[in-house]
């Protein structure tokens, strides 16, 4: 009943095999445009220059009056100095009229500062008299004033190629007109689920058939990592009708994956059309769960077998997809929140196979979930997972360990 | 030019204050029905059970043959037990045929378990000889067997009000036959700027206008926190325009934020409006930057007032702002990522005000931004922000701070 893994790989090849195809394939990543508005979380793809200067005049940085410093030396309490009001300034408006020696203008936070003048006194520090203002305090050259282009000038780069849009980046971008990004496009990442027994979830049970959940938690978890999900349904496993369906498939997206029909007893139907249609390039890792994982490659993109338990799947992404989506979409930066925690109880690891098992956190400890990889309630109750290397057979109460999280 | 504000109050008397009005106005939160393909990141607003048992039926959980487990004991290498196989049960198909003594049928992996069997034997510990299967090892009852129900019962809660649905969580609710969700209604976020300066950010630059960056960074910012922001515009510093403004606007979200307009010579238009058609319940907070913040409250909505200059509206947001819509939209588990680094250099603070100060991370060190808040290009520069309390004047170089991040 089917033929065993010929070629069982370890963990650290099968990375390094991932890696190389992931730059070979989806590097140079592609560009698109898109408004300001819906850049939030996305990677700018190239750097952005101002296309004015910032601030892009002589800004007062306070309320007060706008002077030429000169005038205003050696002003005290006891000896204001005298100055005659010519213009009232409103941010938003334009001064009309020069500073001359003698005269000042009113003038709001976030006015251009007018002609001849070069520093803001603040209101605190005057008395109006009419037209007469009486200055108490001297001023600098260029006090409270935000000089035109002192904050970034024109054809300055804003933000950088790489960089993540997040609030403050959008901040600084719309500051300078900007109201369009290029940025990488998100990978579209083909969904298909495989396997006789499968129907959709709905309010229908049919005997003999389970709900699919793989086609839901992989889309989900391709969210998670910045891309866009695309659930292409389910296929029999059916030489004829799966080779159909992933030949349609891998044109409509950048990689796809499979779930289930991997295993040796499924008929290594996948695997057959796979070395039919492209080429397999892993089958079969050191790892539990998930050992009868396929990496193939058709039209210069990758597919990716993954089991058919729930538990096994999501590992398995996880584990070989994630960090490189992660890094393709940006989003590397944000999600190396792992937790340090005592295991619970002592934990039993398969001989020879790095194994991942799932955990729960609770009461600051590390609890495993000891179901098979079918089981959906060890889905529901997990909050990441752990690694346990191959040579660990087991891991003790109290042990430390790293959890991984799902989200 | 204006009034100074009367009740400057700190920073934990604020958030005392905020927190309650949090409480009191948008607790317990509403809830809406979603997709399941649509629930992803969402929280779960009411326990969800599941309608079916998983498995469904006694499913296989290896692919071999179903058998009696009382007519295999004793069966070894050298001496087989041996039973006539009467049907082949695939996954997805229904067994047709009874197993009696001496019989059994060939499974694959997720078949229904037939009638009369108990246990599995693995195609591994087989040999087929025409109808006749040499049986090589003694099966224990329940052996490869996934009990129905022994996963989840029927009525068994699969997820909890409030859990964060991330892709194992939907794996398991879809798994269930699940195709919709109770999750919480994501608070829609008013967003306005003010200021007879400001003008839409766009290629065409006028004298004397500056772009309006505030209601960008402020929507990206309401987007992380996991509520749907509404960008309302920009409206003039003028009584009778904003207070129609904010009347339409207040009507159309369930917080309202507008920014600039709040400082004492911004003549207090805003505070006066929410004085007229509201209650004004903080204006002043001992926060540099920040100081003239104002909160207040309309038809059972809050307002907030946010500073003009975009870093101190970005970090009153995230300070007054963040942690109360994290929380209700239950996104708070996931953005504790707080890194603890030394400060690169020697930073003066504000004595008597909590400093809240830009860094940019480099090095392994956090580096202060020392451009004032009106500076776009801090924002753009900057990964976090630090807290520096009322009480310290100076962090020397290499102090250890926790940088907060905006993202």
């Amino acid at each position: 009943m089917g033929r065993e893994f010929l070629n069982l790989i370890d963990i650290s090849t099968a990375h390094k095999i991932i890696n190389n195809l992931f730059k070979e394939i989806y590097q140079p990543p592609k560009i698109e445009e898109v408004e300001l508005e819906d850049a939030y979380g996305r990677i700018l793809a190239q750097d952005v220059k101002s296309p004015i200067d910032l601030p892009p005049f002589n800004r007062a940085s306070r309320d007060g009056y706008a002077v030429r410093a000169e005038d205003t030396f050696k002003a005290s309490e006891d000896n204001p100095k005298i100055l005659e009001c010519i213009e009232t300034i409103e941010a938003g408006s334009i001064p009309r009229k020069k500073i001359r020696r003698g005269y000042c203008s009113r003038i709001s936070t976030g006015a251009p500062v007018p002609e001849g003048a070069d520093a803001i006194i603040m209101v605190e520090y005057t008395e109006e008299e009419g037209d007469k203002i009486l200055i108490y305090k001297s001023a600098y050259p260029n006090q409270h004033i935000a000089l035109k282009g002192s904050d970034i000038s024109k054809n300055d780069t804003i933000s950088k190629k790489g960089a993540l849009l997040s609030p403050e980046k959008i901040g600084a971008l719309s500051a300078a007109g900007i109201t369009k990004v290029p940025v990488i496009t998100k990978l579209k990442i083909g969904i298909l689920s495989t396997g006789n027994e499968l129907i959709e979830p709905s309010d229908d049970w049919n005997p003999g058939k389970i709900f699919d959940s793989n086609s839901h938690s992989i889309a989900a978890a391709v969210k998670n990592c910045g891309c866009k999900p695309k659930i292409l349904g389910i296929v029999k496993d059916d030489h004829r009708e799966l080779q159909k369906a992933i030949q349609s498939s891998i044109r409509e997206c950048d990689i796809l994956i499979t779930s289930g029909g991997t295993s040796a007893g499924a008929g290594d139907i996948l695997r057959d059309i796979i070395d039919n249609i492209g080429e397999v390039i892993i089958h079969g890792i050191s790892i539990k769960p998930g050992k009868p994982t396929l990496i193939g490659k058709i039209d210069e993109k990758l597919v990716f077998g993954l089991p058919g338990f729930p538990v096994s799947a999501l590992i398995i992404f996880n584990v070989f997809l994630r960090p490189y989506l992660m890094e393709l979409s940006g989003k590397s930066l944000r999600y190396k929140y792992v937790r340090e925690l005592p295991l619970a109880q002592r934990l039993h690891s398969s001989k020879g196979r790095v194994h991942y098992a799932l955990v729960k956190i609770k009461d600051g400890k590390a609890h495993p979930i000891l179901k098979d990889s079918g089981a959906i309630t060890s889905l529901a109750d997990a909050d990441g997972y752990i690694k346990i290397p191959k040579n660990v057979e087991i891991l003790e109460e109290g042990s430390i360990v790293k959890i991984l999280p799902f989200f």
